[in-house]
């Protein structure tokens, strides 16, 4: 294999609903980059095939094939092991899809496949706010809430390549209903994207008469977004949302910094827009949570990688890690 | 250092109680073992000196210092990185103590410490049900909830050495007070002994009426054996204090399993006598509450060592394996 300057790996980030692709030398630079939907074929051939069509040009820009040290993918359920993605219920492919596999064969490039939240973690480690740490936990905030885990300098996988499910943690016995996985409770189903809005909503027809810039929007147009701009604008109910999802992060990043004491804490993804109105009652939170011998030890930070970038970076890096 | 059969290790197990150590050879057969009691000396300079005194005699009727590798020590709150005790809720020694250098420079051996749960894992590893697994969790249920955390054959530390403290997690949002750690609803504040007796006494407060055999014991006799007798001669409050422990148990392991994706998890300790009456409620729990990939995988057992050899077994083999 090459390894000269002009080498470089390809990063495939595929998430509920685009695929992110790049061309990554190994500096962490992305060289060229586009994106495809995720959800229009179901038949994961014709995805593989609209995915060829748009990747192999860029491969043909930087000198083909033979420069190409591979592929790297991230996906959700994505099984670093196995190269299969399994069961994913954000995904348009249901049961166990062998994408890595496909993709190699396809492309005639080495491919390796792990999840997108473990994609991000090594990023972070290789380009990002945790550069060079050894333990380490990254939280993605976004459609889904996903965990990648670093102990010892090393991707958490596992006995089966599952590790680091942590969105799908337990928060609150009995809580609210996760409709995907008909879990109670569990941590993604009150701080993801749609678990931040049915808090907004629960605020606002418990409190009815509660003046919210939030009753201008039918249920169908709240966005954590609006949440947030509104939150911004002083609004009570969209500050407390707020609160509350920040007061649950940080119940289970105490319990996850109980199990594993990692140095740091990355949060990440479209939520940690929100800034201090969810890292304060989120830091407060998880302080009070843990046992004295953790408190005011570990660094709890917001990733500095462009959030577009930060998955292609972290799916790429796979290649050149191993 | 001679290597000749005839070496062995001391292994030291420090509990909120009892002290326990033995001789032991490298095939995890203990030659030789005696305690002491853990909490009578408030300094902790009189309690090494009583160690010594006991366990000195003990490396002499094998050969003496020349034929010992080492001292390993498992005890709470015990930090193999610094080899200190560190503001330990059970222990009679307050603050900070550097427990691995007294006793090294006392005997003139070198001394291993590390948390007592985590030397427990050890043992498994080493001699026990979990031997050559290289992801396996393992939880002690007695006084308090200890972990030891298995990943890649190498028990988890984390950042400062503290990592594995599942026992503090907190599965009850603001549920019942941890008298030690002011936490509310922590795992051991429910599945400890002293936990599963606080269950009992608010059935019986909330149930006045029913006819129990543990209503003739006063609150100062009840114990999780008397519990546990109870339940197994049909009473229904007893039981009915196994399925609520056990459900709990159970939905708390499903987020450990959710974060590491173990082979197996060994349950151990002085609560596991009640059998059947705990594993079928935790396994379902377990079961119940982990999402669909982890589901029927994950071995749920009790540990086979018998209790008073594990910790010894566990703590010795931190010499062996260092």
């Amino acid at each position: 294999m090459l390894t000269n300057q002009s080498t470089f790996a390809i990063g495939i980030d595929i998430g509920g609903t685009t695929t992110k692709f790049g061309v990554v030398n190994k500096d962490g630079k992305i060289l060229q980059q586009n994106n495809i939907a995720s959800n229009k074929h179901s038949d994961i051939h014709f995805f593989i095939e609209e995915l060829y069509q748009n990747i192999q040009p860029l491969i043909e820009n930087f000198g083909g094939n033979k420069n190409c040290v591979g592929i790297g993918i991230g996906a959700p359920n994505g099984n670093f092991y196995s190269g299969t993605i399994e069961f994913a219920p954000n995904l348009i492919w249901k049961g166990i899809i062998p994408l890595a596999s496909l993709i190699q064969n396809k492309f005639g490039l080495k491919t390796l496949l792990t999840n997108d939240a473990n994609a991000a973690a090594v990023g972070e480690m290789m380009y990002g706010v945790a550069k060079g740490l050894k333990h380490f936990i990254t939280i993605t905030l976004g459609t889904g809430v996903g965990s990648g885990i670093v102990i010892d300098g090393k991707i958490l996988l596992g006995y089966d390549g599952f590790a680091g499910e942590l969105g799908h943690t337990i928060i609150r016995h009995n809580g609210r209903l996760h409709k995907g996985t008909g879990a109670l409770g569990s941590l993604e189903s009150y701080v993801s994207a749609s678990g931040i809005v049915a808090t907004a909503q629960e605020f606002l027809s418990n409190d009815i008469l509660k003046e919210s810039l939030l009753h201008q929007y039918s249920k169908d147009e709240l966005t954590s977004q609006i949440i947030y701009s509104s939150a911004m604008k002083g609004d009570k109910v969209a500050q407390k949302v707020f609160e509350f999802s920040g007061e649950i992060l940080g119940e289970a990043l105490a319990n996850f910094v109980m199990f594993s004491s990692p140095e740091m804490i990355v949060l990440f993804g479209g939520i940690t827009n929100a800034g201090d109105l969810l890292m304060h009652p989120t830091k407060t939170a998880m302080e009070k949570n843990l046992l004295p011998i953790f408190r005011n030890k570990v660094k709890l930070v917001f990733s500095i990688l462009p959030a577009s970038d930060a998955a292609i970076l972290g799916a790429s890096a796979l290649v050149w890690e191993n």
